[in-house]
């Protein structure tokens, strides 16, 4: 009974420590959407580890912060704007990794909005959630 | 001293079953090609996991192996031939996951080769590694 107990609450623990990390991942992608719409690349690449890799639709792969931030940077030059990013699944692997599936859209001033989904494996270092694998592509 | 002994031994095993890791999926990954080139999409769909998540460009996201038999079924139809994937970087989350960084090939026949960039999720159950969230992109 004390076993059940004690597994119980292991169980609890662990669903609160999944929350948790999904609420992480949620304020992450806020900050992403407000870093972006704000311009500010910089920002958007801090966000990542500094190993991280991005793999772009139509482009190459790019590892590392400065690779992440010119490709952030010509992505907000370019002009896209009203990008949304939303978190469907969030699987903790361990305590210092986890797996986001999510939705996301953003317009293309003149041609409208493209939405599409995205796998990212989050990575924390410290207390802060970042990404470090990053793909996508468009649902059409 | 010892300590040092024992931390060197354990960095050597645990880069062994990094190594190991990376050999099994290239196995699997093996496998995936010889299902898809024999036209056996049911062989393929029986390498994921049986809850696994695919995310392919221009289509909704998939979960389930019954629909990833019907999503490979579809493009063996459709004459993909010359499947190739190759693992380029694999990363051990714990003991029965993994995060494989890869490249593949294919060609649409009348219309030439396509390349692209995948990320993919394994997951160990029993003995074997099998794919748990797939989703890729096109170089072009």
């Amino acid at each position: 009974m004390r076993l059940t107990t004690l597994a119980i609450g292991l169980l609890l623990l662990s669903g609160a420590a999944m929350a948790d990390t999904k609420a992480d991942i949620d304020a992450a992608n806020k900050k992403f959407v407000a870093a972006f719409t704000s311009g500010d690349a910089a920002a958007v690449a801090a966000l990542y580890t500094t190993k991280a890799t991005l793999l772009p639709p139509g482009q190459p792969v790019m590892t590392g912060r400065p690779a992440v931030e010119t490709f952030w940077a010509g992505a907000i030059k370019s002009g896209l704007k009203n990008v949304s990013l939303e978190a469907q699944s969030v699987e903790s692997y361990g305590r210092t990794t986890a797996r986001e599936i999510g939705r996301f859209g953003f317009e293309i001033p003149g041609s409208g909005r493209v939405e599409g989904k995205y796998v990212v494996v989050w990575k924390k270092t410290g207390k802060t959630w970042r990404l470090d694998t990053d793909i996508w592509n468009m649902d059409k």
